[in-house]
């Protein structure tokens, strides 16, 4: 993919979001890369979705980290995305503050698989990261942001591609994918699963968890090198 | 019904269901049967719901479980409906994961029969089945899924006439009817009262069920000999 | 108002109704009087709404309870509102089997005045009946659902016209009006109000009620010789 | 802006209000103020929002209390807002009864800052009120409800422009802003974070709340003289 079309994918996975209910205002940002120009494309920062145009995105260096060109500021959250490209395999990433995956932030706990729902996207609990520091709220918070992202899933043995979405304590939740489009789907899927959680949470919260099996099964059949869920 | 007739009713309940805001991406599925030839018409696999056609609908035997024709391979879950056509004297069966239907599956909880909405439509509560085993899961695991449901009929002595759906547990609902729109509209009104039961569980657990007599009465004033709702 | 334009202003409501998302299916229904006649219209049972028109509003006597003319049977409730003609005040009534009014239906709990949304249309708590009993079921349950509500307004000393809506225990609400549309327009209100009551009461279940001087100054600005809300 | 451009924007900020699905009937209001000719324009009290018009909006003096002109007498809350803009440096209030933030305020609870979302909007915790007492209720309700919001913020200690919303207890929230148009994205606004803080406190009631160093970066990056959120 060439960077106009990166630039023009990214936008309309964008336009997406929007379009998904998930994210309110200017809240939410997408982007995605092109690994070989070692660019990314992001959202500006404080655009109103339904002015948003292909030109608006802004190119950043995966190396410098910086805007490569064009007149508008990335999105805030702009060093966040570049620290999960930098450690996690992904073409795209999402971030939304959609309501009840961002409840489940708020209330410090992870969205567990409790279903084939859940297992056909995420293979296994889509965890919580810790508290950020006062030092690192207070210098390069952004980066600092993902940087907490990362360690939770190194720290905790969790693959990003096996689960490919994280809830930012006190703040709300990541996606990412192969591509821009595939990280708006995911923050869709996370969301209905979260509200499902906080239902279950508050309705039946000793329900015990599916047997690994029953996960293992419905995320093996749709991805992988034994799937056999779609058409091939 | 010729079987261009059951292709394009099914492709329409399809349609129905995914116009009806019960399930997400690619996710559930609507079949029908045309018991004198001996086959059925289901969803194929993972294709998005607004490309669906009617030639797209596959057809498979009630007695092999095979595809007859066609080349897209049916939903991943046909051997479920399969075991259901078999099992059960019905016309068309719906899968979704509607978000209520599925936390209660989630929770391994029944949804009680609570009111008179639910008995106009279902006499008695709707069952979750038990949990499957690593062995029904490890080999023909949606064929087993369908077992396990006709399993959890036949041992609680419910009638899948009276009470058309089922809650399988940490997976999601089925429901089935006279032909597919039926159950199209069953999985709608599970739904509705899956949103009740949640509530209801959470805001009063101890409510009392209604008594016999006013379930007995709705569910008898619509459907059987007696009814007398609707025009005749 | 003469019967023709009866009928049209009760299908209108009936389409008002539909619309309001408050009815799932062929659920529901709103009648309207015109007392001079001693007759009132009436949605016909088991119509979907979106082939409703005037003449298909069913006119029932107000004194014999039967069917005047036409050839469409009357909903299946029509003896229900029949007594409530008989006993309370009102032009029009509405019923609907609404998600939350249904649910505290369901846990036979009245819908508690706790704020100002709620006098502004009811003056206090919204009561629930008593469960009917068997031989009440069993033999003209219609009518003996409308009876109770009227005894559940007498025996509590409630008035009909401050307080014109009921939940009928494991069944669902019944609002009244000036008219038909006042009605419908009432069950939309009492839903909203239940939807924050099932929240509150799940929230904080001992919140205190306002003080019954507030309750009175939201009604009475609204409503009676005193009234200033609106225009003049 | 002259007094025909702030009929015009209230008037278009009270349509984007109804548009918003915040109110339901003739419930809610908005207004907005000239400062330099000490009046402001305000909903008329009952008037649905499809009819509204510019002329509509009556002008109400900032001295006085009293409308200026116009005939259609002012929304019977106009005391409220009165009192708050004598108090507070905005230039636009909106009231809904907007479903869950009025729950909070039926139980009496603030909303309190549990997350980023909250903190780019409100500097901290949204207060609710004390009970108003029979005399407050008996004489001048309206104007003594915008005192209570006062005395609120006075006693508490709480900056109005920091934390530009407030809950009347057992009523609803009032929010303001620069203009009648951020007045009514901070209603929107609003509703969403007590959506989540009503799934929170029933789901997690003991989840510690953010540090401060996490709530003063958020608001800080969007408001005052080093934000960084947005295009300069």
């Amino acid at each position: 993919m060439r960077l106009p079309e990166l630039r023009a994918s990214v936008c309309q996975a964008n336009l997406e979001l929007a379009a998904s209910g998930l994210v309110t205002g200017t809240f939410g940002n997408v982007s995605g890369i092109e690994r070989e120009a070692k660019m990314f494309a992001i959202k500006p920062s404080g655009v109103p979705y339904d002015r948003l145009t292909p030109e608006d995105m802004v190119l950043v260096s995966l190396e410098s980290g910086l805007p490569v060109e064009g007149t508008l500021r990335p999105s805030s959250d702009t060093p966040t995305h570049l620290e999960l490209y930098r450690a996690f395999a992904c073409g795209g990433i999402a971030h939304t503050h959609s309501e009840c995956a961002t409840t489940l932030a708020q209330a410090r706990l992870p969205l567990r698989c409790m279903g084939t729902t859940h297992a056909d996207y995420f293979r296994g609990d889509v965890p919580v990261t810790r508290e950020m520091t006062a030092e690192e709220v207070g210098s390069a918070y952004e980066r600092n942001t993902g940087l907490v992202v990362v360690e939770t899933f190194s720290q905790g043995g969790i693959s990003p591609e096996e689960v490919p979405a994280v809830l930012v304590a006190n703040h709300g939740p990541f996606t990412w994918g192969r591509d821009a489009h595939e990280a708006v789907e995911r923050s869709g899927m996370l969301e209905l699963l979260a509200r499902m959680e906080c239902t279950l949470r508050t309705l039946a919260p000793a329900a015990p968890p599916p047997a690994r099996h029953l996960i293992d099964k419905h995320f093996l059949r749709k991805h992988g090198g034994d799937a056999y869920y779609g058409q091939r």
